[in-house]
């Protein structure tokens, strides 16, 4: 899906800003891998154990450290990081499906809705009442804009998304398809046995620069708002609860539970598929493994795993009925050495 | 969110049926916690721990029981149960976004359809053949009413909800965004290698006053139902397999996955994350914690965990390789004992 | 929703291509089990353990293994594999909700979009510039399907499936509600604590024969395609990331989670609420059991587990403070083998 978009060498090195060593005509077509790319696509060296794939590489050029130009007889793009600009370099060749600008004729915006210029409304959409939407937003087909809520600029709605009332969304967020932004939050009282339902007062805060996985839930506050600080990146499937909020530049991987008012720190990351229980605060620079449960609060920055590695299964059923006696085996333990 | 809605205290007394000690006419115009709320709001104490918060709330009013008004010289609601009370004042203060009353002129609705009094169906709805739909009842924006679905009275489906045909619902049902209710469950014939599907001919079957989570998937049974009783509250990303009965009044928190025909009893809890494996029997009262595993059939009540807390990551890969030689140690430990 | 079709015993038997012995002319009006089975219903004898439920079902018939006729003195198919035999029944009785032939007046096709003959378009479905899509395929209502997608014949798509821009989807494919094909891959480059956006040029291939359950994701790949095979069966809420590749007639239960650049071999089991990180290979007939997590790559076919037993949670606690003690408990104990 690069639709035949080409640039040269010279071209790439001006846009990404980065010194070219080489042929400025070049022309370069695409994008692949160090082993995998072909004569007229550019590559990057970012894992130095890659370096031995240079030599052998068919791409036309590599984006490189200055310390390894040397290493390298093609053409050079030099960068002091090359796999941000290679990130760049992406998006040169991005052409993702775009909605065509203006307002759909099929879709549903209220008349008190404001629309900045330059939006693109897609087919079906629904637009409430007071809803704000700002410059060169793009809101993707059937997506549910509810009432009051306000949309930043340079925003990217893929199709089916879902704003409840209220939510608020800063500039430069994507949100990717089936996504649901603040249904309402968990929260009963226990009546004699029945769940009495507290209706969620708050919202949800976006800020600037998120992006949000297909799929992803995130609830709005019981009383207060959840709140997804700037540079925040989230992966299908997490559902954040009600009153979490999740600190700037956190990134959190697909699949992973967090319940209620849990505080992530800044430059965090949570690992596919891990969780954290309720009420408790995660610190700053925080790394998770995946499928790790945060059974409690965590002060300090650092590595944190739960759970244990695969086995066989004939061996793993030995050793969880051991660990099922792991108290007494202590137990047994701490008396042979009485007697030793 | 709360559009300026306000109440006398008298009245938020009368409308909670719960006595008042203090100023009849104190304005309140939104609900706060103990340590946050701003004067005008109206809190709660809950959890005793926060008594020592009653003296500083700015809050202008707060429901206690009655043994502790004395603690607190404001304005008081007396309560038995507080908490519950305060689920009460959340539903006067709630301003959900509303459907427009009646059908909406894009809403595809089949002829067959029973559309009972003060239904509103929002844009692009699509009703097939048969369905019933109860009083009161409103859909959102997109959801998809299969053939033959009933959808008792009060009901309230949010926007791009789905119901797969033939699935039926009882009355004061809440389902967010997303939800999926009755597609296939995961059945097949494996035969020389390849998987046969089962077609699944079962339906679902929900029951009065059930809220059902954003992304929430309840697959319909293969022959007979997949059965939702009364009173359960479902979270978010919550998939339910085929043939499970979820006994009434139980609550299944986010991101839960129960495979196929698994019997939960009445009034248990499934933390966040938690998950069931197939063809097994919960006992009422069972609550498990978050990211357990449920491996086989729970015969008692009471609390049930599985997994591991989390630890530095260091210590964790030290220990997880004890973990993997569990079993050796414990026989090294016996000879030991047989020694000593 | 049987829609009372019935058959008789000789039509069965013709269509499942299986002999029969017994009334040809005995009506069959439905399926049922062994146990619950009514008079008029068909069932069948898999699993050996219910052989004795023989001698008392109230079926019409039973769909029995040559070996065991003798066992049963009512109507008997018999097949060399009842359980495939009955999935063909299970054909025969189902009446799923059809999209009526045609492209509903109200669904978005872009005038460059290819469709073959036979084909079903719902309501309010967007079927973008380029598309091609193949006889008899069935699509519900309110399903996206973007730029340049192809989409092979005999496909049923139900409502709210979104197919992103370049997905290819081969024949016989199942796609439930809400499944997200082809969304962007979680890719960053690191910029001084910001994540910067690799643009996901790759795309999903999906063979022939796939299903592929509610609220499932898939996303497309960065450079390369993601690929799911022929035959694969991939249940609810499952997450696929970039660049994977599960391998032919694989099955992967719900809420499995699979990261980016993971290749899992040809029919392999992953449990449900499995996990496997990212970057790893998988064998051929490998089998991971429930909530388990493949930490690394898997080189050999077998059953794989991780994780614990589910047990009191009063014992789990004790023991899993033991668990964060296990290395240096095994120290310990090597220091006692010393001394003896």
């Amino acid at each position: 899906m690069t639709d035949n978009k080409s640039y040269t060498l010279g071209e790439i090195a001006e846009l990404l800003n980065i010194k070219l060593v080489g042929d400025q005509l070049c022309e370069i077509h695409g994008l692949g891998t160090l082993k995998y790319a072909a004569p007229g696509q550019l590559t990057f060296l970012s894992n130095p154990s890659y370096i031995n794939q240079l030599s052998s590489t068919k791409a036309s050029a590599v984006i490189v450290e200055e310390k390894y130009v040397n290493l390298y007889s093609g053409n050079a793009l030099v960068s002091e990081n090359p796999y941000v600009s290679f990130a760049g370099a992406t998006a040169l060749f991005a052409t993702p499906s775009k909605v065509e600008l203006g307002v759909h004729n099929s879709a549903h915006v209220h008349d008190s809705a404001q629309l900045a210029e330059n939006v693109s409304i897609g087919p079906n959409v629904v637009i409430e009442e007071g809803v704000c939407i700002g410059v060169n937003t793009t809101i993707g087909a059937a997506s549910f804009i509810g009432k009051g809520v306000i949309l930043g600029d340079n925003g990217c709605l893929y199709n089916n998304v879902t704003l409840y009332h209220g939510v608020t969304i800063g500039r430069d967020v994507i949100i990717h398809s089936g996504a649901v932004i603040g249904a309402d939050g968990f929260g009963f009282a226990s009546d004699r046995g029945k769940s009495i339902k507290i209706h969620q007062l708050g919202s949800v805060e976006i800020g600037d620069d998120v992006e949000i996985g297909a799929g992803t839930t995130i609830d709005r506050g019981a009383i207060d708002n959840t709140v997804i600080e700037h540079g925040v990146k989230i992966d299908n499937q997490v559902q954040i609860g009600h009153n979490c909020v999740v600190g700037a530049h956190s990134v959190i991987c697909g699949c992973t539970a967090i319940a209620g008012s849990v505080t992530i720190g800044k430059h965090c990351v949570m690992g596919g598929a891990s969780g954290a229980v309720g009420h408790i605060t995660i610190a700053d620079k925080v790394q998770v493994s995946a499928m790790s449960l945060v059974s409690g609060s965590i002060k300090e920055a650092g590595l944190y795993s739960s759970g244990t590695g695969h086995m066989r299964t004939g061996d793993w059923k030995r050793n969880i009925v051991r660990f099922a006696q792991l108290d007494s085996i202590t137990k047994r333990l701490k008396e042979l050495e009485k007697k030793s």
